[in-house]
């Protein structure tokens, strides 16, 4: 088959690759009728991430069963599954607690920018879907192997509960997705901070009530102008600066909560500033495994509709345009058909 | 009267000042029948934190209300009252979240290391007590003022709940109060971090079940051999050095708490490792002023005897023996007398 592998920074191949196979007897190889690029794909392709060596991209993913190893006896072949972007046990103590991406055996998820893929730990990690859904769902099921359930876990980390007052920092697919969640969990105000005009769109679709152009102190300035002078409850962080951290520790009321899912990078707390602060402080890779039976039935029973996000749909093989394309923010998130 | 005044490190002088007075509508006079230093009184002491000017010392009081501002309705002459270490409004959006520490109108109180002092904010500051409490009991209520509210909001923020594990960094007054909060909230496990063998006993009574003499990365594997490689549900922090930190985070389990108490001096985080690590992290001044209603119930019916961890007992004149006591760690916290 072919497939997308990173070089270096800026060079993505779509490539002849072996085809997946099941490995471990605890592995499934499924087929992917649609797959995507990830926000986070683009450290190492803006050289922000090194690449030691050739890379197969890609860690979002749903599609039908092919085969499993002789250990796997939760899914089947022929089903519609869909997995987190690690692969996990779901029987450790931290997969219990609800924190199965910091899973015992956790192994990493790759090589889903492909027609096919191998699964590590599919029983923990696959949860199959009661019916084949529709072709025109498919991409709001893609969308909670990562994005959609980190938008939900920032969301979740930042305690957001009917009638809050949410701030969500970042206007990528996972930023969008948060006003989403917010919105799903009660939020009453919902400010998105944003520049961009299509974005803005698909953030007030989604539930923002309020759009703030302004970043840094300039930005807090407004969420504090927008509040009363009191701070937002709930502060969702979805990029991963040190300006954006602070950004959302700094928009965040005493008490309030600030659940952070852009991956750090060059991101650094003073303990003294963080302490005066009084927030909450809670994130990481989410636990998207725990949330994807519940996101899975608001998708089919029509409640949310997170494959909005995808604004660029191309053929796989013209993977290296939809890292360009979302690399220029000329699209959002990019949908790849096989 | 005769105060006690730091003028630089190691210069604690007891010395004619002016007898309080009312400045302020909001203001109350209280007369200290016993005072105390406190632990992060040593961070100045030893230099740490710099003096720009003589500095009236001692923030952790309770005694009877001589005078009160025309402002001041709730509490009376005569009356029996404690406060808490940073004096608030109790009205404020802040206050009324609970982060009482964080009120709009906050103002730092100053002078308690002395016979007389004055309270600002008087009116959302003090809390009386329904009756003049017997001379053994003030300890265990001036203890209220600060470390034992603050071990219960390192606990509260740790998310301290049945049946759980807690580890508690440090054996200070407020780590060992930090131990009796746990106790109190139901903590089925509660791993003291010690080395002093004094120290151990106070921990031991207070409901510590294990002891645990390492330090830092050798801290951390000990902890985790004591919880099955698991690492604890909630963490106390209660030291505010880069060491402490590390360890009370590197020491929880992914989704577990850190509360942090200990006020950071020269910490700094890594974002990546922090989000990684998947822990809750909350923490700050502690808001004293919203527990005290209930922790001066656990004193009065006897359930809590925080005083405890007054292990020395000198006239206030010779306070700076007190001083030197605790800075050389002979003596855990200091009980003045007027």
């Amino acid at each position: 088959m072919q497939a997308t592998v990173l070089y270096g920074a800026g060079d993505v191949r779509f490539e002849d690759r072996a085809d997946p196979v099941i490995v471990e007897p605890t592995d499934a190889v499924i087929r992917l009728p649609v797959t995507c690029i990830c926000g986070s794909d683009l450290w190492p392709y803006r050289g922000i991430q090194p690449v030691a060596s050739p890379a197969p991209m890609g860690h979002e993913y749903c599609g039908f069963v092919e085969e499993v190893g002789r250990d796997v006896t939760a899914v089947k072949p022929g089903q519609f599954v869909i997995g987190s972007f690690f692969a996990s046990d779901n029987t450790c103590p931290h997969c219990r607690h609800g924190y199965q991406t910091s899973c015992q055996r956790f192994e990493p998820v790759v090589g889903a920018q492909a027609p096919r893929m191998r699964v590590p730990l599919a029983e923990g990690t696959l949860v199959a879907t009661r019916d084949v859904p529709d072709t025109g769902m498919i991409p709001s099921l893609l969308a909670l192997s990562d994005v959609m359930g980190t938008g939900w876990f920032a969301a979740d980390a930042a305690d957001v509960k009917p009638g809050v007052t949410v701030v969500v920092v970042g206007d990528g697919a996972v930023g969008l997705l948060g006003v989403l969640s917010a919105k799903q969990m009660g939020a009453e105000r919902i400010i998105a901070m944003s520049r961009h005009q299509s974005r803005q769109t698909i953030a007030r679709e989604f539930g923002a009530t309020d759009i703030v152009t302004e970043r840094g102190d300039e930005g807090v300035e407004r969420i504090k102008q927008l509040t009363k002078g009191v701070g937002a409850d709930s502060v969702l962080e979805c990029v991963g600066t040190q300006e954006s951290m602070l950004q959302a520790i700094k928009a965040t009321r005493p008490g309030g909560y600030v659940g952070y899912v852009g991956v750090p990078h060059g991101v650094s707390l003073d303990g003294q500033q963080l302490f005066f602060s009084h927030v909450h402080l809670h994130g990481g890779p989410a636990p998207v495994r725990k949330y994807l039976p519940k996101l899975i039935d608001l998708v089919f029973n029509g409640t949310i509709n997170p494959g909005k996000v995808f604004d660029l749909v191309l053929p796989l093989a013209q993977v290296a345009e939809g890292y360009r394309a979302m690399d220029e923010r000329r699209a959002i998130k990019t949908l790849l058909q096989p």
